[in-house]
């Protein structure tokens, strides 16, 4: 992939042909007072890159493409398995402070919580922690299933599923990480995260052109 | 700015001149068995496109440029001013329990802490606000500067720098804000906050076409 950006000539037949699409080679090199040999490598880059379609017999069309389309086409591709990280997940019964702990030592914003069976059954942020650690109890006698964000209440996401409909449901929802899940006959299995963090990190490997 | 992808012709003629340039038009018409004249459109895009690059009476170079450049030399020049959001701050003075309600109540993961003539002097992010909260102090009776990250130990941001810098910066140090300031004789003042959801939503953006 490449981008390029187009030289008068190029922007004249594009105008030529919004306004008056279909319209024919021949009668495109007429209004720009050129031959149609002249045009041919400028017709044929448009055509290449989506700006204009060609029809046998009827002529060229705008396709009406914004600069970028065929750019985010491809970034609209870029799959959750390929950009996700290691969750990180603690069971239902270990204390709020033990949560606490652990995610000062994995070093992440959100922990999944899970049950016996390694089944998704709540988040923890780090305000649900904050929200805990500020009431009076004892952090070390609760249990984070008290705490938690449990399921249905939890935005999930699949391997398979789009980055960007992940980084538009971070946005939309306003939450930091979703986690990446398996479903099984009993539940969903995790296994792994996606954040803000995975997609800062998207950001950076576009410009540095590691990503597409 | 559009992106387009080369047919099976163009890789090749990309292959020889890796392995030939400085090579002519008809040399690698010769080695594809091609007329010069069949080749020109072909020419005509690789070299728009940035991949070629031709000097006269010498012929074609390839560039060694990357599939994405262009795209990226785009992104490379987006700058903070553009996406950054509004700061949240408090004064060093607040107790942390002030501070964490505020947090709460504005919905933001970084508090920026100033002093009375509204300078940056720290950074309250939520682990800072855990870490406090899960001692057996009395918030209410802490001062916010007891417990935050201080100068000049804060990393900070200008208006006119780069999106991409910044990104950078956030996955290096592992934060996910950094504080836009503006020099004054006195010291920096706080005018914007830039954030990991900021980077989620310029990814967003690209993809929507509302960028570049």
């Amino acid at each position: 992939m490449r981008t390029i950006e187009l030289n008068k000539r190029q922007e004249q037949i594009l105008q030529i042909v919004k306004e008056n699409g279909p319209i024919t080679g021949e009668h495109i090199a007429d209004k720009l007072n050129l031959t149609r040999a002249t045009l041919r490598p400028d017709l044929a880059i448009l055509t290449m890159a989506g700006y204009l379609e060609a029809r046998p017999r009827v002529g060229y069309f705008y396709t009406g493409k914004s600069g970028t389309q065929l750019l985010s086409d491809k970034l609209k591709k870029l799959k959750v398995k390929d950009f996700q990280s290691i969750p990180v997940v603690v069971n239902e019964n270990v204390s709020v402070y033990d949560a606490i702990c652990t995610m000062f030592l994995e070093d992440v914003g959100t922990l999944i919580v899970v049950d016996d069976k390694s089944l998704l059954v709540g988040i923890l942020s780090r305000k649900d922690l904050l929200r805990a650690s500020i009431g009076k109890q004892d952090l070390t006698s609760i249990p984070v299933h008290i705490i938690m964000t449990r399921m249905p209440n939890i935005t999930v996401c699949r391997r398979d599923d789009l980055i960007i409909d992940v980084a538009k449901t971070l946005i939309e929802k306003q939450i930091d990480a979703i986690p990446v899940i398996k479903e099984t006959d009993e539940g969903f299995e995790v296994v792994g995260r996606i954040t803000k963090t995975n997609m800062t990190k998207i950001l950076v490997g576009l410009v540095d052109n590691e990503i597409i």
